[in-house]
């Protein structure tokens, strides 16, 4: 008695209930024709996409997973499917897994444990199951949860008692630092404790301001995971059970910190752009680190031909910066325009002088600059169908250190959640794998080891600004992360001045 | 035996914990001097002001509210109050109000019922109480309740079992068109379900994106409203009652449908502007209706020394335009300024020129010109302090007949709320009150009359874009506003020329 289930770790669209439906229809065709599944399982909330938020309190939205549903009942047939979908019950909407087999749905389940903290907001839209569920498939007891459920104790014993023998976990688990390796430990411990194989299916894809990673697996009764597939891609691997015990297969190694990181990064823009039906990016480019790393991110999600890349000078532009952005577009072979802002920012202070003639310069005349910036990289997304995307980093946003409608103009912003640390351990991560390839690494030294300036006054650094007398106004958080900036600005100096000896 | 209630509708600041305290004091000495109050009933979550939200992860808030309690019970005495504020227990955070008497917390209530849909998410923060809090003022038994608790049987039947004799309600129930009636409807029949009188207090003021309209009132044991106080200001009335039956005193009237819409919107953008810190308000002028009535609101908010108008044609303007915003802001009293635009949308399109050469006109220069109002009005707010008010209406946002970064920037946008049908009706109702009181009505006849236009291309019309051939594309909501607003025009081009007969 050998049991094959196949683990359907898709990309889906949150509200493309028709288009997931036929995903869920090519996968399941796979899994029976290919590799000869008797189960496939799917992640949580399939035909939705997760997180569906306020689609769910649409009515249409039920009738069109109604509708998706009963197609899929209609379509899969000699295999069986776990699905994950929003049931309207009489006394409100439940996240449940279905099981179809034979054209209908022979078991449903509801999430038991709804997640309402961080990212997640599930007590909004569903109510509670409090039932375990177990469907025979070929002989073997198969209990399901979903996501959350794993995390604690209950529902597994639970469905222990009502005689499961392997779990299958339906998943819409987001990204974070560390997240594969934290969520299979706490799983194997779950398996351990239970005595029970578990199936853990992930979704993949960037969705909003979310990336789930994938990176499915299984552990055996033991809490050994014998068999991990790929993050940050779709995949579809089998896992085969003899009797209880999967037999172990391939074990994809968890990523280092740095490669994890960036390929999330990769992942969210390219789903950002392509699911919200951009043709391709453009992105201003300073010579400097931040729009260096967004750049390159830009071109692995994107291809170097989706990617336009405009230099925007000013008077305080220096000439190293205009040739550290005319290499890193060269290293990535990326098309590249240069269109000084001199004559927009003039036409502004003239036409602005009668209402400011008696007030002395100040942060405006830096943000209109930044604004002439926002104008003309929006005029060419506009003209092009090109997303643009903003390259501010975590550091800068946390402090408000950027121009509202300037430099935060844009549609994505790649490395919004990376602070200016990590922006230069990614940087020189990227180069590294460049080198290790026999590429070119994209972003010239100077980029990497310059100080940072926004380059808006004569002179201008960023820690002049960004100093620890700030810091009682801008609280804890920012006062540690500034004096992180002062530290490495000081290091990195110090190296700077070694270089030169 | 007459105990003295005293409703204290304070508009609070979120996170201001030591100024909320202080007015707590503030309130609690007036109702003990001059008012002979036994009794003062604050709004839900006094201390932290309504809605906290995040704020409510951060340890250090936890703490700030303990010592501000601790300063509470030290500084209050010759009265009993009933104050608002999250409670870390063992097990989470409750939201709950507690009683302070002679220097001392003497009984704690924690909300049973957590409103988690629409603008309330509270079951991210708290845990539910299921106790009720019975206190005895002068040999009388009050029951607590908070907001929530009150749409629902239960809590109030629970009181009552344990022994009220009267209910307190502290509320921060946010506003909507025709809320007031529906919640004391609401409220009247649980005081007459439970034979008790109810005494209901609500917060006033603008939080962000809520207005709180106050509107404080009691209701005897047959429901009957016996006492209600202001509405969109803070008051501070006292309910006598004589036995169990509240003394009947002043009723002040509910508003007109446009009266309570107008003045919510002048209470949201005044504490939004005031409430960030900034000195006045910044706003474009076209002519058009949207902006002439934001700037009506912006006066009535701030007074109309604190608000800017500036006026930015382009090419496309008309004359009439231009006549128009000079009328509305001499009609107010605000000081205006003209900028043309010609100058730097020129200077874009020379700029733009290689990039663009081969391509058509579209959006991308119209989109151009509002991004040019956008810089220059931006730096006005940047240079003199003053925020930048927006004037798109709700239709506009709703179909996305708007340029982001362009007439969508600024920080606050009086009309967000407000379809363009009641635009037109709340610009009549605000010129009909000032010729009510032999004021100039501030909004030009033909401002209301005219068929709208962005005036970005020649001869534009609102409606060449927002046709009914448009609506497959934007869903059922868009395609009946779409319809409306088409009727309307021909509704008022045919007022028009019958005007002209």
């Amino acid at each position: 008695m050998a049991l094959r289930i196949a683990l359907a770790q898709l990309n889906l669209l949150v509200g493309d209930i028709e288009g997931n439906a036929g995903r869920i229809m090519t996968a399941a065709e796979r899994a029976r024709d290919e590799q000869q599944a008797d189960l496939i399982v799917f992640p949580e909330l399939t035909l939705t996409g997760y997180p569906p938020e306020d689609l769910l309190l649409r009515h249409e939205l039920v009738m069109r997973v109604e509708a998706a549903l009963d197609t899929l009942c209609r379509s899969i047939s000699g295999i069986t499917a776990v699905v994950g979908y929003p049931k309207q019950r009489e006394d409100g909407i439940y996240n449940t897994a279905g099981v179809i087999r034979d054209g209908r749905l022979v078991a449903e389940y509801d999430k038991t444990l709804l997640p309402n903290y961080s990212v997640f907001d599930e007590k909004r839209y569903f109510e509670s199951g409090d039932e375990a569920c177990v469907v025979d498939i070929d002989g073997l007891k198969i209990g399901i949860t979903i996501c959350e459920d794993i995390w604690y104790r209950e529902p597994a014993e639970q469905a222990k008692q009502a005689g499961a023998e392997i779990l299958v976990n339906l998943n819409a688990s987001p990204f974070h630092k560390g997240k594969s390796v934290e969520r299979e430990e706490l799983v194997s411990r779950r398996a351990h404790e239970n005595g029970l194989p578990i199936v853990y299916v992930n979704l993949v894809g960037g969705q909003d301001e979310l990336v789930f990673d994938g990176g499915s697996f299984v552990a055996n009764a033991e809490g050994k995971v014998v068999m991990r597939t790929a993050f940050f891609a779709e995949a579809q691997p089998v896992i085969e059970f003899d009797g209880l015990e999967p037999v172990p297969s391939e074990v994809i190694r968890h990523q280092s910190e740095e490669a994890e990181i960036y390929e999330a990064l990769v992942l969210g823009t390219r789903d950002y752009v392509e699911k919200n039906g951009f043709n391709g990016a453009v992105i201003g480019l300073s010579g400097g680190i931040d729009s260096a790393l967004a750049l390159a991110i830009a071109v692995d999600a994107l291809g170097a031909d989706r990617v336009e890349a405009v230099l925007m000078p000013s008077r305080y532009t220096s000439d190293m910066s205009n040739e550290d952005a005319v290499a890193e577009a060269d290293n990535l072979g990326v098309n590249y325009r240069v269109i000084p802002i001199e004559p927009a920012f003039e036409t502004f202070l003239d036409m602005l002088e009668p209402e400011f003639h008696n007030l002395p310069e100040d942060t405006t005349e830096e943000n209109i600059q930044a604004r002439c910036r926002g104008i003309i990289l929006m005029a060419i997304s506009n003209k092009t169908g090109r997303m643009l995307l903003s390259t501010g980093n975590k550091s800068e946003m946390s402090v408000g250190y950027a121009t509202l409608y300037g430099d935060m103009a844009g549609g994505f912003a790649p490395i919004k959640d990376v602070p200016k640390t990590l922006v230069w351990e990614l940087a020189r991560w990227r180069n590294a794998r460049a080198e290790s390839l026999g590429h070119v690494p994209p972003i010239p030294p100077r980029s990497i080891a310059k100080p940072p300036s926004a380059e808006l006054r004569p002179g201008q650094l960023d820690t002049d600004y960004l100093s620890p007398g700030l810091a009682s106004t801008i609280g804890l958080e920012g006062a540690i992360l500034l004096q992180h900036l002062h530290q490495l600005f000081e290091h990195r100096e110090a190296q700077i001045s070694s270089n030169h000896t």
